[in-house]
């Protein structure tokens, strides 16, 4: 066996003859069953230390090329063969459109629609009110540093397996800041999750099944529409009205059937902005406790209220256990760590804990560990205090360019009370526009949130939704201008 | 309005303030509408700075007692309404167990069974056999709180939404390990799942659907098979013997009908600890390719190779595109990150991605990056080799001591070439003297994994897993001698 190893190669000595073991094996000058030399002759006649000549042999019984049994030489060992039946097409052995379920076709389907929302915001010089989650320049980075530090001077403990139902000190802290808005809720009654979206995707696991149905607000989450599609549930489309969902119409499906679950944003609704009253959500909350309706109450923005106004969740009233409640830090700080939560009935938590442990194991426990440090430690709140001094004014910012440069007498509006959304109408503009409203927005150098995710059917006219959540306060009157001639060039 | 502030309290004076005020609405001497004094007003009067007063009146707010528009009075508002119907029990308005699925009751069913093995391992003077998982005392801290130290470095982004199909450099970093066991993945046939877990749940939302039939080993991994039973399919119980799944078995099914997939873990099955050869591999992926039929291979202690012999996995040999490898950390490091992967053609790797796109929106960035720095480093494989070392003389001590100390006319064991685990049969003793076994065990203070739990329908003998996983190598005699007693006791 001739190896030739230069000094010069980048590659460590090991490496090399690793590599040219392989070559004379795969050219067939080193037949299945050649022996090796011993690693120690090899050494010797090579110059090199006897550990490298191990390492090399290592990589290569690693790599499939050689046995080696403890004491015995190495030899070539047989390659594997080809398992597939001679003339058959290799990679078509299996067809995955065919075996795969409708959820997953569900969900390949959908993907190019939120591909395209991305494609509409290239950042650079682009004004993006598309895109909905903290702003990553706000992002408290030292602040998780010194609580990932502090949870891991605990040692490996944070990063073992957890409680399937999720740190119980994050649980209470979590349950501390329900309490911040009005809500009681004991640790029993809350478990954590890796995102709103995981903990709806369990509560659909408790409760969707095939062909049940749902109600849910038209327009409604995006992603969260796809997700009930894919559990193949029915969606009973409830209007929202200015004051929230239409609750004449919710009252009508209850008093003719008995839905799995009614799914709502009371407080700045995704994707219009609404935040519904007290009187709406204690009727609300009427209608499906005495229909034992399960109501699932999306709270994914219950943290941004810096206009002060004081509108509790609908949780925060709930004495019979009908809501379920669905929490998430992502839309506040670190989507990254997926850490959200779900507050409801412990029969309900109990389940949905039940779930989680068989489909997940558990969640994330450094991440947990971190994050109730960061709350525990006081930064949440100093944090949350600088994102709500910025979005009060943005959120004024950016209302007021609106009215300035938006032509009023053909788009609607809404106007948010806190959050990042608001969400324009054109109602003498048909949905079939949209392209061309993508396009123009593209042309001025804006993005928006085009209005058709956000129904489960086609809407009528033409809507989208505009978020400032990453639109720094100077540049959202140069959005809305451009917006404005965007939507002027469309007529 | 008389308040009366305390400095010696430890409570901060705002927070006084806003305990004080709830006490008085609470108790009526603050009627609904009455307005509070103004903040200037009230922080002279009580020789306190404005910002405090306003904290506590923003707390006020925020738990609901007053309401507050900018610029006007405070005043305290209606408190909320109980919205359940006079008479009816708040605490039932639902009935969880009756609207909730059938996955849920599963779950739910199955949980005890699991806690009552965690039940026989309470730590202290006990030796644990039954705890699966990288041993806690060999969790190389450091190197992670390095790890990170280095991904926060690259600032924010790490802390926001990823890509589903998880950070492309981990992915070609998992790649790269993947080709050290002979497996030639390309990034797109690749995504990083929350565990092995959960990788196995994404392709049950896949394949799975009510009613299809997938086959298993029997025994199998125990959590697993409630994950199967969550998703309603039916199961085929293939017995695993000595060489590994009996292939004549697997044959006569693939005749009958067609299987969503077949489950294996060829390597250290769990429970067995049994190790497949190559001629059954390539026999296994033959009948499964020929019939079209995928291949699930669970490769959970692919990286526990520690005796040196090289099995290479069935995906290495997957020319067919067959075979959907589940990959993940979690049995040798940082389980408690969720770090998990799936490798597979790339049209199911793509449904797989629009699923998980869906139901988790993106996976944990931080931990994704922290572990593409701990593998790009080499500190992975500084501590694999400290594993290795230490586990290889585990499973050494472990196998001798059970020849010494474990009746070897009543009991058969497996000798596993690697891994963590071996299984144990009492051939002469029926299944349902578990009970018993469990409480001579739990006497003699020695922990194992009871075998029921790793059948889907009962099994005919009494048996157990034992894993080394959490036994420091001085223990081991111990256990096993204690072990031996409880058998005795048993007989």
């Amino acid at each position: 066996m001739i190896l030739d190893l230069r000094p010069s190669d980048p590659a460590p000595i090991y490496r090399q003859i690793c590599d040219q073991v392989v070559t004379l094996v795969d050219e067939g000058s080193l037949p299945v069953g050649a022996k090796l030399p011993p690693t120690r002759v090899l050494a010797r006649k090579l110059g090199v230390n006897r550990s490298t000549i191990c390492r090399a042999y290592e990589e290569l019984w690693a790599l499939g090329y050689v046995e080696s049994r403890p004491g015995s030489y190495s030899t070539v060992r047989e390659r594997v063969r080809r398992a597939v039946p001679a003339g058959a097409d290799a990679r078509t052995a299996i067809d995955w459109a065919r075996v795969g379920s409708r959820a997953a076709s569900t969900a390949l389907a959908e993907l190019p629609r939120f591909r395209r929302e991305a494609r509409t915001a290239p950042g650079g010089e682009v004004v993006s009110f598309a895109r909905l989650g903290a702003d990553r320049g706000l992002c408290p980075v030292d602040a998780l540093r010194r609580a990932l530090r502090s949870a891991l001077a605990e040692g490996p403990s944070v990063l073992e397996y957890g409680d399937p139902a999720g740190s119980s000190a994050l649980r209470e802290l979590l349950a501390r800041r329900m309490r911040v808005h009005g809500t009681s809720v004991t640790s029993d009654e809350m478990m954590i999750t890796a995102g709103a979206q995981h903990g709806l995707d369990l509560v659909l696991r408790l409760l969707g099944g095939q062909g049940r149905t749902v109600v849910i607000e038209s327009p409604s989450y995006a992603i969260g529409l796809v997700l009930h599609k894919m559990h193949g549930v029915k969606l009973r489309s409830v209007p929202m009205r200015p004051d929230g969902m239409d609750l004449t119409a919710l009252e009508r499906i209850l008093q003719r059937e008995r839905p799995a679950f009614v799914y709502t944003m009371p407080t700045f609704q995704n994707p219009t902005g609404i935040t519904t009253g007290q009187p709406h959500r204690e009727r609300l909350l009427a209608l499906c406790t005495r229909a034992r309706v399960p109501i699932v109450e999306d709270g994914f923005e219950e943290e941004m209220k810096y206009f002060g106004r004081s509108v509790l969740p609908v949780k925060s009233m709930d004495e019979g256990g009908v809501v379920i409640y669905l929490g998430t830090l992502s839309k506040v700080v670190f989507p990254g760590l997926r850490i959200g939560w779900v507050a409801a009935a412990s029969g309900c938590i109990e389940r949905l804990v039940a779930l989680n442990r068989f489909s997940s194991l558990t969640g994330n426990s450094l991440g947990q560990a971190a994050v109730a440090q960061f709350c525990s430690s006081g930064e949440f709140e100093t944090y949350l205090r600088r994102l709500h001094r910025t979005h009060r004014r943005r959120m004024q910012v950016m209302l007021a360019s609106m009215d300035q440069h938006l032509p009023a007498d053909r788009a609607l509006w809404t106007r948010p009370t806190g959050g990042y959304t608001t969400w324009v109408r054109l109602p003498r503009r048909a949905a079939q526009e949209e392209r061309a409203l993508l396009e123009a927005c593209r042309r001025e150098r804006v993005a928006i949130s085009p209005g058709s995710l956000y129904f489960a059917a086609a809407p009528r006219e033409l809507c989208f939704r505009l978020s400032i959540s990453s639109v720094p306060e100077a540049r959202i009157e140069e959005g809305c201008r451009r917006l404005g001639r965007a939507l002027r060039r469309l007529a």
